[in-house]
């Protein structure tokens, strides 16, 4: 327990002291903060606590605007850092209880601050491994005989994304405009997009010092080198996607935003949420074989506020564990090639969709390619309106406490005008 | 003419003036140079004669370890430090020419002095713009009827490809392993790939200002954020990409590394060498029209030279100018969708074939998948063999000068062993 008090429901308790970055009116400068409750803890003025073996000759990590430093340490420099904040933070340590002084600078209301981008992204790189949402595409796009590609279940397939365009919870964004071509149109015309979608993900970031060129992580290290998890909309221009994808995959039908939760929730909070894996038929071959379960039970939702409303109506609940591929699966995968990994790099996991209509995490499932209407509130949606606002959000749901990740927002403005 | 001497057929004469980022045994600091001749001129040494109006409250963008910095000033700061240096390195100027000390300091031997990437690269995306190459990769894989797919002379197709793994030219890359299947073959294998290729490509990078998420770079903006060319070989290893490829594009086939020659060869160097573009037909959406000409005579070369020989055995002569997609239109694709830019990001051209059997830039086209030899001095290969060291060379032949762009120089060492 924590001297603070954090409400039985509140998505921050001393079990999930998640990192993000913030900044305040009254301080600008962007630093490393810990949701704790109600507040955020500010690192850079605690950082003299971290006197561990790891950390005591590397406290300026905390000094910075980003946390790709810290995160560069190895796995053991994370686990000391939240023991240290466990203990400050709990009841029975007095170095921050009973330092007023201290109290009054370091804990900072959370509704109080503007959050970040929690990292500087190297590289991101978005999976696709739903099997529920892989199945559904294929389906959709190629019938239902045998919806799922060839190599689908011998590798979880994925493609470099655009990591400039990735923006923290908050950031609206305009319609995209692009070029599209109706099926029976004789030539393309250039157009804002008019099947805009959200597509609910999480994402991953990178943790360890980076690897060398050729240097491969066997699964066996992944989860050394997996730091902590963040909601990603990854914002989808269906109609700019279809008529650009062929043959080299999605570009600006996704690049013109990516939305993410400012706090990453660490791999050490969500452990007690490990659940079994999705049974992989066929056994992966051995570079992506591993037996320990590593997939999570966390509850996702997805909701759409229309223009003008103050409620937030549920379109889909769907929930982490209905990954095919894990993590560890993904980034053994990624550097299996030699592909080098830095710290700060992100990867999303694709869209989770899960087996029933009420977990498809797309407008694009959820309306069957729009063939059919979803409600929010009184009104109807296939795909998103103007001024729609969606909002993902996630939580474990722990014996008497709830481990969240906040929101992940963002508001469709109009497409910009061309002048 | 310079008062340093060059040689009739030197790469570097007064009219290049290419930027690079170097070092040296004596002094193993990042700085920025200027490759002159046989020289290079350290710019952090000369930074005080930058005193025009743009750059006299600049002159720290020539202290640091990349070009990023000077990158995002405006197009005309480019402009007045060009002038600059065709100042202080011209004959008539006494100010660097009579100071002999300045002179021993910040004139280096280039053959002294060490290549590093000359930019912190924030995201690459590689483009698919030459149409024979698109054309041979049709025939080869869908048959000759209809080559091209129907979005190819609508837009310039493009994907996002892995920044981490851009390397500069002289380093050496193991063959990667990765998921292969063949044909014939139930199941996929996870081996070293057999079909390791080079992609000859040139590569662009983006100057000026960064963009806002929305903003677009108009058509007739375009070469203003276009900074200078280098010379990309876009490693491929064709096994991994064939069976990964679909939906997504391109991934661990591509992203074990790809090679990028060091000198930045400016816009201004290489106007003298604008020639028509390529007729587009169907004329491209408005957005895409410019009737400027802005396509390059750039002379391409790819040499192998096999292991324990002192030879590069040319293999491909091909020309920047059979790029089909401009340049300013690939950008200004890029950020039709409101997709930001920074300073830095690196923009390929996708592989330049030519029209002829010997102009065709990569492997898989010169040996038509395989199916002929392609002779190297006394051996012939279908793909890359171990320790063969694959180099790309570009230069422009002006009147009584040439503009080259060095080497793209990358060896292929053995795949590491799985331990």
């Amino acid at each position: 327990m924590s001297f603070i008090e954090t409400a039985s429901d509140s998505e921050f308790p001393i079990e999930n002291l998640p990192y993000g970055i913030f900044s305040t009116k009254t301080n600008t400068k962007k630093r490393i903060g810990v949701a704790i409750g109600d507040y955020i803890l500010d690192l850079s003025l605690v950082k003299h606590f971290f006197t561990g073996p790891y950390l005591c000759a590397k406290q300026n990590v905390f000094e910075q605007d980003c946390l790709n430093e810290f995160m560069e340490l190895p796995q053991a420099a994370w686990r000391e850092a939240r023991s240290v904040l466990q203990s400050i933070l709990g009841k029975e340590d007095k170095r921050l209880r009973d330092n007023l002084e201290l109290r009054a600078k370091a804990l900072i209301p959370r509704n109080e601050a503007m959050m970040h981008l929690p990292a500087h992204i190297g590289d991101y790189t978005d999976f696709y491994s739903s099997i529920h949402h892989a199945t559904n595409v294929g389906i959709m796009f190629r019938g239902s005989d045998n919806p799922l590609l060839a190599n689908w279940k011998w590798l979880p397939v994925g493609y470099h994304g655009r990591a400039s365009s990735i923006v923290p919870s908050g950031t609206n964004m305009h319609r995209p405009w692009g070029q599209t071509k109706a099926d029976d149109a004789a030539e393309p015309t250039f157009c804002p997009s008019k099947l805009v979608d959200f597509e609910l993900e999480m994402a991953f970031f990178v943790g360890g010092p980076p690897t060398k060129l050729g240097e491969v992580i066997p699964i066996e290290k992944a989860s050394e080198r997996i730091f902590g998890v963040v909601l990603m909309n990854d914002w989808s221009a269906r109609d700019i996607q279809k008529w650009e994808y062929v043959p080299l995959g999605p570009f600006l039908g996704k690049s013109f935003g990516t939305s993410i939760s400012p706090w990453i929730v660490t791999m050490d909070a969500l452990a007690p949420f490990i659940v079994d894996n999705v049974k992989q038929d066929p056994t992966p071959l051995p570079y992506l074989k591993h037996d320990d379960p590593y997939n999570f039970d966390i509850k996702l939702q997805v909701t759409i506020r229309p223009q003008n409303s103050e409620v937030d109506h549920v379109v889909c609940n769907s929930n982490f564990k209905y990954m095919y591929w894990t993590m560890k699966q993904q980034l053994s995968h990624h550097t299996s090639n030699g592909c080098n990994i830095r710290a700060g790099d992100l990867m999303g996991s694709g869209t989770i969709s899960g087996p029933d209509e009420g977990s498809f995490g797309s407008m694009l499932e959820l309306s069957w390619k729009g063939t059919r209407t979803v409600t929010v509130g009184d009104q109807t949606r296939k795909f998103i309106n103007d001024y729609d606002e969606v909002t993902l959000r996630g939580w474990c749901e722990g014996d008497g406490y709830r481990i969240g990740f906040g929101e992940c927002r963002g508001k469709l403005l109009p497409a910009m005008k061309m002048t």
